[in-house]
C-alpha cells in the first residue's frame, strides 16, 4: 500500500478510506500485514479520485458510477445511470408547467423521454430564473440547446472511436461527470474572451 | 416573517438561518416581535435559494456573489468575482505542462488571462483524464471549446439586452451559477437524443 500511495500520489489514509468504503477492491493478501496491488488498482484509484475531487460526487454516487463501469450494461443504459448519478433528483410534480414548456420548446425535435434527468434539471433551472424575476429567457436558451447538442455529438463521436466495450463505458461515465467540469471551465475562459472583446474600453 | 415565508414558500427556520448568516438583510423593526419585509427581501430570498439549492454554492460562496450584486463594480470585475466563486481553487503549480498546453491550444486566439479560473479548471480536468489513461482527447476538446464560445456569446447577448446596471449584474452572477446547471441538463437531454438516434437498434 505504501508503494501504491507513492505511485499514485494519494495518501495512505485516503486509500484506506476508499477501501473501507468499498470503492477500491482489496489487494491480494500476500502476508499478515501486506497486500499486493496491481495496475488495475492504480487505475481505479485515479478514477475514484477524479469522480470525488474533480467531479464533486458523493461517495455513494461514485459507487454507482464504478458499479456501472464494472457492469455488463448496454451503452444507453450506462449513460442513463451516469446521468442519474450526477443529476439532482427532481420530482416532476414540483416543476411549473411554464418551465417545462420552455424546456420542451428548446428540445423540440429531440428524442428525449419525459423522465430524462437533464430535462427535469433544465426545467428546474428555468423555474428558478422565473422565481428570480427572469421569466423571459427566450433569447438565451436556444443558444444553450444548440451548444448542448454539439457537445453531445462530440461526446458520442469520442465514444464511437473507442474499440472495446470497457473503454467506451469508461468514457461514458468519466465523460459525463468530467465533461460538465470541462465545459464549465471553457465557458468561463470564453466569457473572459467575449467580455474583454465587447467591453474593451472598461465599459459597464 | 410568517407572511414572507408564506409568499416565498420558504420555511421560517430557513429564513432565520439566512438572516443569521447575514445573507438576507434584516427587516425594518415595526414592533417588539415584528419586522417589516418588502418585495426586495422576497427577491433576495429567492436569489439566495437559487444560489444555494440550484447552484450548489456554500453559504460563504453565496455571500460573495450577493456582495457582488450589491456592489458598484464594473461588469468585467463582477464576472471575475462570479467566476472565482463557482470555480474550484486551483494552484497552477499543481498542473501538468501537458494539460495546460492542451487547454491553451483549445483557447488559441482567445483573450484569456493565465490566471482565469476556468482555464485552470479545464486544465485540471484534462490532467485527470490523462491520469485515468485518457491522454489524447484532441478529437473531443475542440468541439467543447467551440460550444463554450457560442454559449459565452449567448450569455453576453442576454446581458447586453438588459437596460439597467442592476439587472445586468444579476444576470452575470445568476447566469454564471445557473448557466452551468442549465447547460448540464440540456447536455444530458441531448445525449439521450443522440444516443437513441445512433444506437437505435440497442447496439452496445
Amino acid at each position: 500500500m505504501a508503494e501504491l500511495s507513492a505511485t499514485s500520489g494519494i495518501p495512505v489514509a485516503t486509500i484506506k478510506y476508499y477501501l473501507r468504503e468499498g470503492l477500491l477492491p482489496a489487494g491480494e493478501r500476500s502476508g499478515p500485514n501486506q497486500s499486493l496491488y496491481g495496475p488495475e488498482h492504480l487505475r481505479r484509484l485515479r478514477v475514484i479520485r477524479g469522480l470525488l475531487e474533480v467531479g464533486g460526487l458523493s461517495v455513494a454516487a461514485a459507487h454507482q458510477v464504478i458499479d456501472a463501469i464494472d457492469s455488463d450494461l448496454g451503452l444507453a443504459h450506462t449513460f442513463d445511470i451516469a446521468q442519474r448519478t450526477v443529476s439532482p433528483l427532481i420530482d416532476p410534480a414540483t416543476l411549473s408547467a411554464d418551465a417545462v414548456a420552455q424546456v420542451d420548446e428548446a428540445l423540440s425535435g429531440w428524442h428525449v423521454s419525459p423522465e430524462n434527468p437533464g430535462r427535469l434539471a433544465a426545467a428546474r433551472v428555468l423555474q428558478t430564473f422565473a422565481e428570480l424575476g427572469q421569466p423571459d429567457l427566450s433569447g438565451w436558451v436556444p443558444g444553450y440547446a444548440a451548444a448542448a447538442l454539439a457537445v453531445a455529438e462530440a461526446d458520442l463521436d469520442e465514444i464511437d472511436v473507442r474499440d472495446d466495450r470497457e473503454s467506451k463505458t469508461e468514457m461514458v461515465v468519466i465523460g459525463t461527470v468530467l465533461g460538465d467540469a470541462l465545459f464549465a471551465g471553457l465557458r468561463r475562459a470564453a466569457q473572459e474572451h467575449v467580455t474583454s472583446t465587447r467591453y474593451a474600453g472598461g465599459a459597464r
